[in-house]
């Protein structure tokens, strides 16, 4: 296999298939829409269009969660250049009770809160006005875990849950994001200056070809040397994806009984 | 099939399968032991109970998560009797917050803000430690949907998930769990009086009864004929299994690549 044929691919007809599969998935489960929880970055912008562009507007309900590390600016600048009407609710105050229960938590502990905490709010709204959450991760994140537990990484669908984040940009230039996002450095903002590339070590441009190299079925020589990459890094994105499992599993369950939820009672 | 064959099974071997399983979930995940948030109910105090036996008690965090709601005696009084030394942290603050920004939130919304914001502090707990995240839900519970999604429902294992509520009664009995703790009304406490069974609209004794049928194979025909129960009461609960079924799922994927988590990347 030569390496151009390694280019991550994108078909045009992938946004028709994620605008199908929202619009199905609202149907399916009697919903009147879908809560989008807006950063300011690419993902949640590219979600937020798409599921306008599937089911309208009006069935959208943009959440902006302004706190000390995002400030909301961005997200807001993203809900008015798609044309978005956000609702804003500031979490730093939910945060700060938790916080002065345990003064001394260290910043990744705090980041996981702060993550949980959006998510709680996100489902306020969902639970409120019978709408599903539609989750920003891309598969990237997913790939590696880099997502909180039941934070961000909480959701009903996963419209760019199988595109990489190289693809992402891609399908945002298509649905005409604004530039400005699809240029920002990515970063969860679970604290000041936290970088998706930094904290991962190694950037999305690298470790989406790895990925994908893994997704054909290579193994990890022969993805360092149809690459050109050194083993130890390849072997790095393999272990993140081994220790992340358990983050893309359900709960764990026991099992005694004939046929156990989650592993063998037939059900999806 | 003659009805008596249909009695819930219960083999005292199963309590070493589960605990076998908490002390092999936490070697893999190289953690340090487990969170269990005490209600003060039935299957949180048998979790709770099986992880010291399992890993002893040092390795176990129990936590109380008072509120206006549960007001945590009755999780004291377990945590006394059982020998555990329980983490009190009250939550009423953290939800009064959440409420102040929704003034007129609905009881089942509330409730479910109230779950979640019980895992936010567990899974505080078990960050800050390297520990995992105990769940206490049972099957019947599970089998229904009778949980809060991202709530009471995340966790990271489930010891009792594979035993139906009237089975988890007689783990309890074998294990020394007190008496006034197994025959307490079940309730999931996310506002005053809530009754599980009131809920559901059935007894734990009949659901058990229909649910273990189902996992045999059986038909909502076949479950009525053989139990002798109305068909339009096992038809509920079918719809109940079938209505949560999302619950019970990761969230879903658009699918578009070759390989999708969840869906075909084999890795489970």
């Amino acid at each position: 296999m030569d390496k151009k044929a390694l280019a991550l691919p994108f078909k045009d007809e992938w946004i028709t298939v994620i605008e199908n599969f929202i619009r199905s998935s609202v149907a399916d489960a009697k919903a009147n829409g879908v809560v989008v929880g807006l950063s300011g970055g690419l993902d949640s912008a590219v979600v937020a269009k798409l599921c306008a562009r599937a089911l309208g507007k009006n069935k959208v309900m943009t959440v902006i969660l302004p706190d000390e590390i995002n400030k909301g600016e961005d997200a807001l600048k993203v809900a008015n250049e798609l044309g978005l009407e956000p609702k804003i609710v500031g979490i730093s105050d939910i945060i700060g009770t938790i916080k002065d229960k345990f003064p001394n938590m260290e910043r990744v502990v705090l980041g996981n809160v702060r993550a949980r905490v959006r998510m709680v709010v996100l489902y306020y709204f969902a639970n409120a006005n019978n709408m599903l959450v539609a989750g920003t991760s891309n598969k990237s994140e997913i790939a590696v875990g880099y997502f909180t537990k039941y934070g961000d990484g909480a959701s009903d669908i996963l419209p760019i849950g199988d595109l990489y984040k190289t693809q992402v940009r891609i399908l945002a230039e298509k649905i005409g994001i604004p530039d400005w996002v699809i240029r920002k450095k990515p970063s969860a903002e679970l604290w000041v200056g936290q970088s998706d590339e930094d904290e991962i070590g190694i950037t999305y441009d690298v470790l989406d070809k790895i990925l994908y190299c893994f997704e054909l079925g290579m193994s990890i020589d022969e993805v360092a040397k149809i690459l050109g990459i050194d083993k130890s890094i390849v072997r790095k994105v393999y272990d993140m994806m081994v220790r992340s499992m358990h983050k893309r599993r359900r709960p764990h369950i026991a099992k005694v009984m004939l046929r156990t939820f989650g592993i063998d009672w037939r059900e999806w």
